[in-house]
């Protein structure tokens, strides 16, 4: 099996011209298209693609994929570029493959509680679609990221606590395979036993084994109560005790968000998050009727304060609830404010929640030691956190630390039982930490991969080397 | 590919030798233990084994596994023999690897509410271990299946609308390959997006991927309060209607399940259900604090009023409980006590709730046609019933009608966006089907199979035709 695509220049030259011919004005080779598509938000250097092909239908994706297997030109599908962990970054060169015109709300089935979209459609903007319906649809990266970029990276966020992710939540997916046939995986049925789970197969592939062009999702009541609370704590340990305490509780939590003391100084200056203080934070969310919104709450306060919160602040009104929750989502800009002119370097993990205190201790330990700054916020509930190391990419000493300081936090994880992401996604960044944690199991992923994408043209270079 | 694992006889004899030296009085060519690990407990004929290992340890397992790899000979994993689509049979011979010595819970992480445990553990057994932790595992087809064997077929029960089946429930697994190496997947950690899903590939596999030695699975709380509740209606529309609208109004249910009257009359009779009429009937639980679960019973019983229910009887004494989810949970020997003598030809599908009322209304109608006798039981909260049809294998007549009625059905659940089955899965049973539903995507699957089992020999003949 070839290590890379092989192709030449009058391949790549006949490619274009194909491509040029279906696609019209929607193939581009212009220098500002391809370094708008060349990387994700976080620290990865960018890769350029050749050309990018922006699509408009399932059928087209098929046909583009085919001249692209046919002249083994790399394919590396694009919804935003919001990704973390540089899914998007061509580097073997080949076209990026815009979806984000696939933008139609296909189907909305209310009285089952699905919807079936394109992959370019994004998260609000399909919750805006829903408003009228009462129903709404529950995962949520701190990104506007497309629904087809969320199901490839298996993505989560503020609710999956309660909701679960990517990976609960798709129901059934149309792709198109490596050499453009197209397959429907899974339906609309809320459980099946038959055969092969090709939907999970596929989402969280990152691109790799196929292209996610359309994904039929669960939906949700919107709940007749919510309420949002924050409190502060004297220290991140006594704020994950609270966490751990609350989980093991079993109270229904829909978010139960951890923001330490520097991630707070960000989002206090960043989002004018006034009357704050820059101490360990949790955000929660509760969800249901109205008398199980108020025990919920009962329960998870009296917790907290068990564990020393202080300084209660309820947001009841939608308003405030929305602003609460924006400045959550905007952490990560948030966070970059702190050092002006850094790069992101975002990594996560997750562990079994009762490891979590411990993780998070010995890692604000270690960025301590490594004289780095990087705030820390997570999705605690899920045994979840992410660590935002704000780095100057030009400084090669600066860039080391970070690397080791990532891999010494992976290991932590896995040690604990845990996972080296727990919804960023391998990405490039992230390979090496997959195989260490996979460990033989690497070689099935690998298999499959050579298996579905012979040619390796799929995203060549992420998730697994084949 | 070979369609079929190529052996023979002096092949045979070589890794009998090898296996009788391994296991000794664990390895067995009786004909009594190959007859009861020939068939499961539905109507397919049953396909003996050539022999009978019995493993001890994952290790074992992968040696057993290498042995016949290097002899081509199939090897048809078997837990307790519950399953209803002939998994177990052994349409090529070779051994049956019956994993119910490997019984040992592993490891229950009561404070992170998971729990690992060996294959043949089954799920009472479980529950029993579980009884002073607080903790429950949800999932329960009805018969006392291991735990391994509801992963192998992706099992659900009467729990699942409320927690899900095996696929959201299986954190990680240890799984012998085809040539013996042993892979974990997964972990403890609540959600990753480390790398490709194969957890869920391999649960709902059928055994015919890989051997799964070893499970780790979610747990939950018992709730603070349950309550059960039974009520009859006029109809079975009505009835669907009162499920229909009990989930589109979000309320959590844990369990709301049908029986039609046939399935009630042979309830009342096999499980002395005295004070309950021959009526269409739902059971339903409520989990929850004391105020969630009496709030959730208000509300559903309200909606079943609406709909014409009658008799409510409730039952809030565990005993009451008990005694009724067991006459549920016997719902399939109450069912063929209807008819002494006859085997059962279970089937089942899984619609989109909207549809659930006129599928179960067609589907009745055509039985009264086809003059079989078929009571209908359901998990009708997912949109998943069973059709249990009572037929006498030696009438080609009678075999002809239930096969032509269970395509009729298939076709009617796949046409109304549903699956060819919620819960029961492929085995030989449902190949046709799986196809017919999957489409394409049958050549994935069976790409899969021949990339992770190029000898053929794990569960050959099931699932997927390679």
């Amino acid at each position: 099996m070839a290590e890379t695509a092989t192709r030449n220049q009058p391949d790549q030259t006949r490619a274009f011209a194909a491509l040029c011919q279906l696609l019209g004005d929607r193939f581009t080779t212009a220098e500002a298209l391809r370094e708008q598509h060349g990387r994700g938000e976080a620290y990865h250097a960018p890769h350029l693609p050749d050309a990018v092909a922006f699509a408009e239908s399932t059928e087209e994706v098929s046909r583009i994929v085919r001249i692209c297997a046919e002249h083994a030109i790399p394919v590396v599908p694009f919804g935003v570029g919001t990704s973390l962990e540089g899914h998007v970054a061509a580097v073997r060169g080949g076209i990026s493959l815009d979806l984000g015109h696939m933008s139609r709300v296909l189907a909305v089935h209310a009285e089952d509680l699905d919807v079936t979209v394109e992959a370019g459609v994004t998260r609000k903007q399909l919750n805006a679609h829903l408003r009228d319906t009462g129903l709404f649809f529950p995962i949520d990266p701190g990104a506007d990221a497309t629904i087809g970029g969320m199901a490839a990276t298996r993505a989560s966020g503020t609710n999956a606590v309660r909701y679960g992710t990517m990976r609960e939540n798709v129901l059934g997916l149309t792709v198109v395979l490596a050499d453009g046939r197209i397959i429907r995986t899974g339906g609309r049925a809320r459980k099946s036993a038959a055969g092969y789970d090709l939907t999970r197969l596929f989402v969280g592939s990152e691109g790799t084994l196929g292209v996610i062009t359309e994904i039929t999702l669960k939906l949700y009541g919107i709940p007749e109560a919510i309420s949002a609370a924050v409190c502060s704590f004297g220290s991140v340990d006594d704020a994950v005790r609270a966490v751990i305490q609350t989980i093991q509780a079993g109270i229904p939590v829909a978010r139960i968000e951890l923001l330490d003391e520097l991630q707070m100084q960000g989002c206090i200056q960043y989002s004018k998050l006034e009357g704050y203080p820059a101490a360990p934070t949790l955000f929660y969310e509760f969800h249901g009727s109205e008398a199980g919104v108020k025990e919920q709450a009962e329960q998870a306060m009296a917790i907290a304060e068990d564990c020393g919160a202080e300084g209660f602040q309820w947001a009841t009104r939608p308003e405030d609830r929305n602003r609460l929750w924006q400045a959550r989502h905007d952490a990560y800009y948030a966070g970059l404010s702190l050092r002006p002119g850094a790069k992101s370097w975002v990594t996560d993990v997750c562990v079994p929640i009762s490891a979590l205190a411990e993780c998070i201790h010995a890692t604000r330990e270690d960025v301590a030691q490594a004289g780095l700054l990087a705030p820390i916020v997570g999705h605690v509930g899920d045994g979840n956190f992410h660590l935002q190391m704000l780095v100057d990419p030009a400084s090669p000493e600066e860039m080391a630390k970070a690397a080791a300081l990532n891999k010494r936090l992976v290991r932590r994880a896995i040690a604990m039982g845990g996972t080296c992401t727990g919804e960023h996604g391998v990405g490039m960044g992230k390979m090496d930490s997959l195989a260490e944690e996979a460990g033989e199991a690497i070689e099935v992923m690998a298999a499959i991969k050579r298996t579905l994408d012979p040619l390796n043209i799929l995203n060549p270079g992420k998730v697994v080397r084949v």
